[in-house]
């Protein structure tokens, strides 16, 4: 067993909210996970992101392979030293990088080759790699290597491929051996299908893993089908382990995830949207490119605790995303990030006081009636 | 009189250190007044700027009255407001930035017309409108219009401009008005030529200026013909007014332009080669583009007090500048803007101690020799 230990410290319905010990920190659940691809949250310091309220970062094996390379990352101290966040960080197995992102894939029994996509070169990753690559960073939690089929594949697809993730997960077991200070942690996949999803559910339990994943969704299924799958996924995974939404999502994909029992969800959402001149706010979304914010003096958010609430207008904000100004994607990002991390305390704290039914659907309510303004 | 005075605390041979105080905070001198051209400093927040140890910045008319527009800052509250910069702002006039950025000029006695870089459109700049914008914006110190001769320009067209800048400086001063709060500074021009220089430096004291700046040069005449120039222009100038050379520059530039009593600098170049990956140090600079950082656990300068030396490794510096993340600009742009801030409390100390004559020397050695191991 792991040194790592969830604890739960409440329920309501078949919500949750506990924590998540390890060496490096707690982990505070419903937790969000900023995503760190390249050993870096993109426009921000890391300790910016910790004052955001994050306890733990994302990490991606498959661009961190690449560039800067495993072993460099490993002679220069481990991920945590290279980038400067002493907290935990989870790093996925690459697998759904490698579908999304490389060309020339082929897939076999023993693993995946592919070409870079950022110079060509092959390369070749296989559940004893990817969890090589992991221990090299000095990952925290390590995710098994898994096969992620496109969204639209058959049955019969998804089947095979299941068959093939879960053989690949008895191999990232096995190769992530004794490591005490570290957690492994399945990915139940089945596309949606509930029956190969609980068949996933059941082989992963079989090999035994700290957490519990869910993969293969938010890629194109929509926000039912997501909801629906979760609902015949999540009862099958015990209860005394944590569970992971990959990929996920958009602040309502989040909340619905969380009344369904998720508790770790990671996104690039609101990393990119704030990139891309987008926030995010308790009445919906906004697009700060949009002119109407040109001369408005009020903040993004008079509630938020933000640099960008804090110190700037709107009006700057729309400025300095249309003049393409690097401390727009910050003071976005840094915003983005808050609201992220706001959300899954007022998550935390509802769940905690018993009041998750009454919260969420306020919290729905406000984010859509403000994103049906925001559209006229 | 203006409400900003200059009180001169020491000097040491030509170069001098003091303090420039206004109602918005003190600078002291030498100053580097680092560049915040459109409202932001690139790649900064306002509060890391500060913390660098920058007193005063610099805002570019041409750049803010295209994009957000004098009178929409004003209508927000000036530019301290809009962008969250509480100490003093000094203002150029535009006059730079229409001959180097815009097309179509046309240049007559009552002003000059251009054509945006942004959008094409055509903008209007007399000595009226440049001191107006300057108003609307709030800037604490406000230079009046002048014309900038390309480099190469004969004696005869530099003698013509110059009587024109003259013109307009006189103008400009009338224009400025009574504003007890802020200061209008003149601008010294007249090329490589000493009779002119010295001309032009007559010919602003008779108008009456609370500072003096010198202009058009770092415009491409080499660090010989500028320095000499300085040596033509300084002592032509009041001794109990700052002096502020436009535009420069490289750290040797600003060494050299202190030892013949200017006070002032601003310059793009820590910020915009700190988006390009390179680092100023005091063995010369670096690029950290280059392989030979790239496993280096070492720091930029482990004597540098910024978050990119405190933090980072140079080999996490040549990970994120090769892979283009935003961090990388942050970083080095936060540590470049420390250097030139360093450097200057430096030469400030000198001076104080009366230590110029050896510390110059000194500095120049070690920057130079560290050039020239770079480049092998």
């Amino acid at each position: 067993m792991s040194d790592i230990h969830f604890e739960l410290a409440a329920t309501d319905g078949a919500a949750r909210t506990g924590i998540l010990r390890t060496p490096r920190g707690e982990v505070r659940t419903p937790a969000f996970m900023p995503v760190g691809t390249g050993g870096t949250v993109k426009a921000m310091l890391p300790q910016s992101v910790r004052e955001t309220g994050a306890d733990i970062l994302l990490g991606n094996t498959y661009h961190l392979m690449l560039r800067p390379g495993a072993e460099r990352i490993a002679r220069l101290g481990g991920l945590h030293k290279f980038m400067d966040w002493q907290q935990p960080i989870l790093t996925d197995s690459g697998g759904f990088q490698v579908m999304s992102l490389s060309s020339l894939r082929k897939i076999t029994e023993e693993g995946v080759r592919f070409q870079s996509h950022i110079d060509g070169h092959t390369e070749f990753l296989s559940p004893e790699r990817a969890m090589e690559i992991q221990r090299l960073l000095g990952s925290d939690i390590q995710m098994v290597l898994d096969e992620c089929p496109a969204f639209g594949a058959s049955e019969d697809e998804i089947e095979k491929s299941l068959a093939l993730s879960m053989r690949w997960a008895r191999r990232s077991k096995t190769a992530f051996g004794d490591q005490p200070d570290h957690a492994c942690f399945g990915i139940v996949q089945g596309g949606v299908f509930p029956h190969l999803r609980m068949r996933s559910a059941v082989a992963l339990q079989e090999i035994g893993f700290d957490g519990y994943a869910v993969g293969g969704l938010a890629v194109g299924e929509g926000q039912a089908a997501m909801f629906e799958t979760l609902e015949a996924t999540v009862p099958h995974l015990p209860s005394d382990r944590p569970r992971y939404l990959m990929g996920v999502g958009k602040p309502d994909d989040i909340v619905g995830a969380v009344l369904r029992g998720v508790d770790m969800f990671d996104c690039v959402l609101p990393t990119r949207s704030g990139r891309n001149g987008q926030a995010f706010t308790w009445d919906g979304p906004l697009n700060l490119k949009n002119a109407r914010h040109a001369e408005d003096p009020e903040p993004l958010d008079p509630t938020c605790g933000c640099p960008a609430c804090r110190q700037f207008s709107r009006a700057y904000l729309h400025h300095t995303v249309k003049a393409g100004e690097i401390i727009a994607a910050m003071l976005l990002t840094w915003h983005n990030l808050t609201f992220y991390q706001d959300l899954m305390e007022g998550l935390r704290t509802a769940i905690a006081e018993q009041k998750i039914a009454a919260h969420v659907p306020a919290f729905i309510a406000q984010y859509q009636k403000g994103r049906t303004e925001t559209a006229a």
